[in-house]
């Protein structure tokens, strides 16, 4: 069976392990801290391609950022890797096919190849961490746009400029669902600045009425995201995956939206894939794409 | 060279001309009032067809509701046109194919073969009516979804329940950028429910500091949607079509957008298609899906 080296690099560490083309995992996951210049990234990256490249038939890296649409390039900056991350040419790690795609669209191809999604032809994950990343499958294809950017979760929830968000823009729909905006909801019915997104779930634990109170608002304008993009796409279903997505009652969601969706009726699932998402997809990816 | 019996079925008139395989009328439009009943719109259009049958190849018709992926049936109820309407069966029209898309669709399919969006595979056309429709182009290809109902513009801009939408949920993009939404966001400026949006148009030709307000935060919540619909999509352009796009600055709307866009820079035209982009669009589309 044919086999690659997934490798998902991340803010903080750089996962990888040589993966089959059904999704295996061939050997254990090794995982290493990401270091600190793109420089130190880029001779990381060789150290551990040289290891393995004569074992498998491609490099398949899931990275942050947007990813062009011939896979092989860095075009978007990321707040959490070095300034001068997206000049790496990633194709100078090996003599063997090279194949880059963003981190939350390979977690959404893994989540539709073998996942929640499978089965379905269109489904839309939205990973649910620190910020949302997402990827969106329209008949079986990932939508990239005309650049390969596409699928950013940078929509307007407000229209007054009431919070801003990472983008620079305000009230992006990533300001209130991810796990910051849930601390940014948390500040504003606390009136306290200093508490964390861990706090607010410790306390909602504890059934403290803000924390519950906090924890209902930041669903609710996830589910509104997600009626609006089940109005625009008319999708099969919605995976959430990422670190805050076991805080979401995704039948909740799903009968709400589908209560009020002028389409027709989606699915909500949580994700299946668990941490390895990124690597399972880009891989699953790359073997369909190169092939 | 082949040609089609374009017909646009519109909630006050039904449009119909035969149409070539390029998109030129080759006989004058005809339109008439279109009935109050589903069984008289029936006999209507099957009068209209019978004339016409033997000189074409196949009767392509745009309408208003969401059509099914095949392009037979109308899946969605429309508030504009009589119940049951959804329930017609066009195939019994003629023995010839009889093709159907929704109307939002056909014009953007059109603007994309023949007008603003030539050139570009991937274009949003906005029609801003009394209310907003909207087709979506991707990679040359309509976005349709599991149904047929894809691009439907209700996503919401804002979370708090400010403006009830004619869809039943609160805020949707519909809400604000169509000219009923002009006209809402003039009665909350005004403090009169009564104004018009004629009267808002009229008064602002007339430098009416209020009714250009109204404009400006209207043309401000458009600009708000495109920009969240080009962090989603990433395409290479939007047009704008419908009564209300001429009270629109595509250029400011440009610019805003480009500054704050997370994936790339986009373009926003006026559209090029004129009256009756619908009923050329779903002649066009008819024959690069029929053949």
């Amino acid at each position: 069976m044919k086999k690659a080296l997934g490798i998902d690099i991340g803010g903080t560490k750089i996962s990888y392990a040589i993966v089959d083309e059904e999704g295996n995992f061939l050997n254990e996951v090794h995982k290493i801290k990401t270091p600190k210049t793109k420089d130190e990234i880029f001779d990381t990256l060789a150290c551990i391609v040289s290891e393995a490249e004569n074992d498998v038939d491609f490099i398949a890296i899931a990275t942050a950022g947007a990813v062009n649409n011939e896979n092989t390039k860095v075009i978007g900056s990321t707040a959490n890797l070095p300034s001068g991350y997206k000049d790496i040419d990633f194709s100078l790690l090996s003599n063997k096919k090279v194949f880059i795609e963003n981190d939350a669209n390979s977690a959404a191809y893994a989540e539709y190849k073998l996942g929640a999604a499978k089965g379905y032809n269109n489904s839309i994950t939205l990973t649910l961490g620190t910020g949302v990343g997402s990827g969106i499958i329209i008949n079986g294809k990932l939508l990239k746009g005309k650049s390969g950017a596409a699928g950013e979760m940078h929509f307007m929830l407000e229209r007054n400029e009431k919070r801003l968000c990472t983008c620079g823009s305000y009230d992006c729909f990533e300001a209130y669902a991810s796990g910051n905006g849930l601390r940014k909801t948390a500040v504003e019915i606390f009136n306290d600045s200093s508490i964390t997104t861990y706090e607010v779930i410790e306390k909602a634990k504890n059934n403290d009425k803000n924390a519950l109170l906090a924890l209902e608002v930041w669903q609710k304008d996830i589910t509104l995201g997600i009626l609006g993009l089940n109005n625009i796409f008319d999708t099969d279903c919605f995976v959430l995956s990422g670190s805050m997505e076991q805080f979401v009652d995704t039948k909740k969601i799903e009968d709400f939206v589908n209560l009020k969706t002028v389409t027709t009726k989606t699915k909500v699932f949580h994700a299946k894939m668990g941490n390895y998402s990124g690597m399972i997809g880009v891989v699953l990816l790359g073997f369909d794409l190169l092939n």
